[in-house]
């Protein structure tokens, strides 16, 4: 395939109308053909209006005919072959496993909602029957279940070119409630997104669904992805990415005269708790996984471990040491594009203008001007209670160090966190139970609990929660990841005395889906 | 009971500080003793961070101890018997038949949430075991269930002062997903409030939960409810009222420094459509039905129907003559309180400035200055579709009436419409396959689709929506009523390789709790 700076309108490839960018080498800076121009006014207008006219007959297609959908763009990913393993790492500077197994990983999630689909009990179908003979007034029969909201934008991110992109985890759970989808790609790999994006338009093509069921747009400016989210036909938004994009998308959505949910997943500092048993048994296990798992992809990752905790006592004295030699002897490594690596240099200023001490930066391999060097940072409880700063995210392979006195002090700090997507701790024996407290309040703050792991691998499965309180997501209801991610876009609607043969197939008596329902109040 | 003014701030009986208010007799136009004072800035966040720090206590009581709160409170409220019945009607001028029957729905609402926890299986538990042995990564073992959000902030409304007020589906709802509420009664009717409020207090205090779990407020200013919802320990809000009133809340919850969700359920016109073959079959029939609904109550329900729109046809002119004829005859009634009153003179002055003509208005009876009037208005299609305020909510007995001229108008009055909470169509023999198409773009507006009936009367299941697209409230994905509401006020926790034996219980293999779950992908 060609690229040649295609946007995907509808079905229609055209180019763009805005100003030009490209993608950039992350390793060498230099820009990668083909020109992309930023989508033009009448460009978001049309995709999304197309997107409208299209809902009301993609809402009303079989669950088979949606899965068949998402099981071809699962296909038609791996059809895409070399070529888009092969932009990916121009564009990202990820490594070729890596890409690989995010392949593997993006089409895990287009088939497991294919087959949530074909297994049918996610409506939530609900049958409570009518008695014309209760008194004083006849009880009607009601039946209740889930429908798709209509047209749902996506903004990709950066940090996972497919699984959180073009068709990452918004687009296929929005496909598979019955929504279309606009997608915004991200800037830093327009190249992938294309090629992913006319994959998607052929296979909407040969399955003869509406045109606008599927769009994706190209841009880089605020301007752009703001039109998307005002725009009346959008019914609600997905976004994987910063704090403050987020929140910026977040507050236009609840601006419109109509207001649109906006689920945006923005980071997240996971914080691992070392327990005294689990300390003292294998603190230089746990310093060992920590780093790695801080560093992993120049911890590229919404759930990259970037506070450590432990208390006084055996093994703490090795752990601590471990820790400076893992991430020290750890190497520099490229980001997926300038923007984050510049991101991550102006925060660690900041946060090394509080009192933080640096404890070991891995300069070693090959550095360079592109890469960015893995750093561990120490501060005391009080450093970290007083500031702010140094409870949130930094984005990158950094992590900071709290060796604390107390229980006490794991305590103050747990309470000061604000929302995370994870926590961990580790533990043995009776630690979990000595510190049952801490584990309560950190279960308060944060979407997943992990016992002696790291924070980074998320599972995609129906158990998944991959969100949080905010400002680990928009609306901690919900999660990214996971079959559960289906329903940030659904609504019940409820059939009252509805003639039996108009009713969906899953409210009816003989429930031909084999569904599970509630039926008069009882699961069955 | 001696009435005194009392707000209930965690437990403790205290007067209010800021200015003074009563309850006013309807009818009369008389202020009703005690004195109200309007909570103090002291007073909301004491109940407010009493809230929060009883959040964790009362999220981990078990589902029993909840549900006999909830059961404890449902049997409060018929011990206070004669003298809350005799405050209801003192306060709202609503005939005794329906308080009456709103207590017992009130009732029911609690009994069904206290069910609901009995069975257990609404926290959607997953399980997925791990696989050690899984390559390249071991696959960890995931559980997840709902949690409480935490403190919510609920708003009674004025027209139903047992179903949304102190104790409404909102309060049950949240205590019973296992948050404290703190509820701003609604300044029509605080004596009814106190008296729910202090029963309330009684039976936390007896059951020996945390005193923070409850709160009563009293308060008629913005400036309380908005100080309310931007408390840093409120998590979530809930209302029944207005749309200026639900959006100004939601607007402030979305520009706190961390968002919270706010369900606003904001009312609807309720359109019925009555299709030809129905209304040759029993137009009349239809007619008198309608009429009794939109002048139910003084029609001061969500659901009061306030269009109704039909074809020409047998049976048309019978229908239109049976409506002035019905709506003429009707009488005129109290409103719940002297706002409501003005307002629906003030609307239905807006809105005889449009092209609109009077049909009928209802001013028989024992007619007073107190009382509004039953009104049946008409207008054009052309007329509707030029005017949105057509198109909105009269909250009060009016009804506009919408004689079309073809199905094409029928459709484009449906495209037009903004969110609902529900839609009534009217239909016989092959009515609803011949317009299948209006059919479908309703489903798209509203939360309930009704057949053969009237949309007020909102039973209590687990089936029933009662919400629906903006306007109708900020969250389609929610419903206020029905045990489904309790989903607005938790959120999903996942906990990955934690160890089993400090798992809720209802993530345990042995499943003591004997709940449906869904099991490495499949509902047991």
């Amino acid at each position: 395939m060609t690229l040649s700076g295609r946007h995907f309108v509808a079905g229609r490839a055209e180019p763009g109308e805005g100003e030009v960018f490209t993608g950039v080498d992350p390793i060498g800076g230099g820009a990668l053909a083909p020109d992309y121009r930023e989508a033009g006014a009448g460009q978001i207008d049309r995709a999304c209006a197309q997107a409208g006219a299209a809902a009301p007959a993609y809402a009303a297609a079989t669950p088979a005919v949606r899965a068949t959908l998402l099981r071809g763009i699962a296909d038609g990913l791996e059809a895409l072959g070399d070529e888009l393993l092969q932009r990916i790492t121009a564009e990202t500077a990820l490594p070729a496993e890596r890409v690989l197994a995010e392949r593997g990983r993006t089409r895990q999630q287009l088939q497991q909602v294919a087959d949530l689909l074909a297994e049918g009990s996610w409506v939530d179908a609900r049958i409570d029957h009518g008695d014309p003979a209760r008194r004083p007034q006849p009880k009607p029969d009601l039946r209740r279940m889930l429908v798709p909201l209509g047209p749902v934008a996506v903004f990709g991110a950066s940090n996972f070119p497919l699984a959180y992109s073009v068709v990452g985890g918004d687009t296929a759970s929005a496909l598979a409630a019955g929504c279309p989808v606009v997608v915004k790609g991200h800037p830093a790999h327009p190249g992938t997104s294309e090629l992913v994006g006319a994959m998607v338009t052929e296979v909407v093509r040969a399955q003869r669904l509406p045109a606008g069921t599927f769009s994706l747009l190209h841009g880089r400016t605020p301007a752009t992805g703001g039109a998307l989210v005002r725009h009346p036909a959008i019914t609600a938004v997905g976004f994987t990415g910063s704090e403050g994009g987020g929140r910026a998308l977040f507050d236009l959505a609840a601006a419109r005269p109509q207001p649109i949910p906006v689920f945006a997943e923005m980071g997240s500092m996971n914080p691992v708790f070392v327990l005294p048993r689990a300390m003292a048994l294998r603190g230089s296990r746990i310093a060992e996984q920590l780093a790695a798992s801080a560093t992993l992809a120049s911890g590229q990752f919404c759930t990259s471990p970037g506070m450590v905790l432990w208390l006084p006592g055996p093994g703490a004295g090795t752990f601590a040491a471990a820790l400076r030699t893992q991430l020290g002897a750890s190497r520099p490594g490229p980001t997926v594009h300038a923007t984050i690596r510049s991101g991550y240099e102006r925060v660690l200023a900041e946060v090394r203008a509080l009192p933080v001490a640096v404890h070991a930066v891995a300069t070693g391999g090959d550095a360079a001007a592109t890469k960015v060097c893995p750093t561990l940072l120490a501060a005391t409880p009080d450093a970290v209670l007083a500031h702010p700063r140094l409870r949130s995210e930094i984005f990158g392979p950094a992590l900071l160090a709290v060796p604390t006195h107390e229980p006490a002090d794991l305590l103050a700090i747990a309470r000061s966190l604000p929302g995370y997507l994870t926590a961990t701790v580790h533990g043995d024996g009776d630690d979990f139970e000595q510190h049952a407290e801490l584990i309560a309040v950190l279960r308060r703050k944060v979407g997943r609990l992990i016992a002696n792991g790291v924070p980074t691998g998320v599972e995609v499965c129906a158990s998944m929660v991959h969100g949080g309180p905010y400002p680990a997501s928009t609306d901690a209801r919900f999660s990214a990841v996971g079959t559960s991610s289906i329903t940030r876009w659904v609504r019940p609607v409820c059939w009252q005395d509805w003639p039996h043969a108009l009713l969906p197939e899953e409210l009816r008596d003989d429930n031909p889906r084999r569904i599970r329902r509630m039926v008069d109040g009882v699961e069955q």
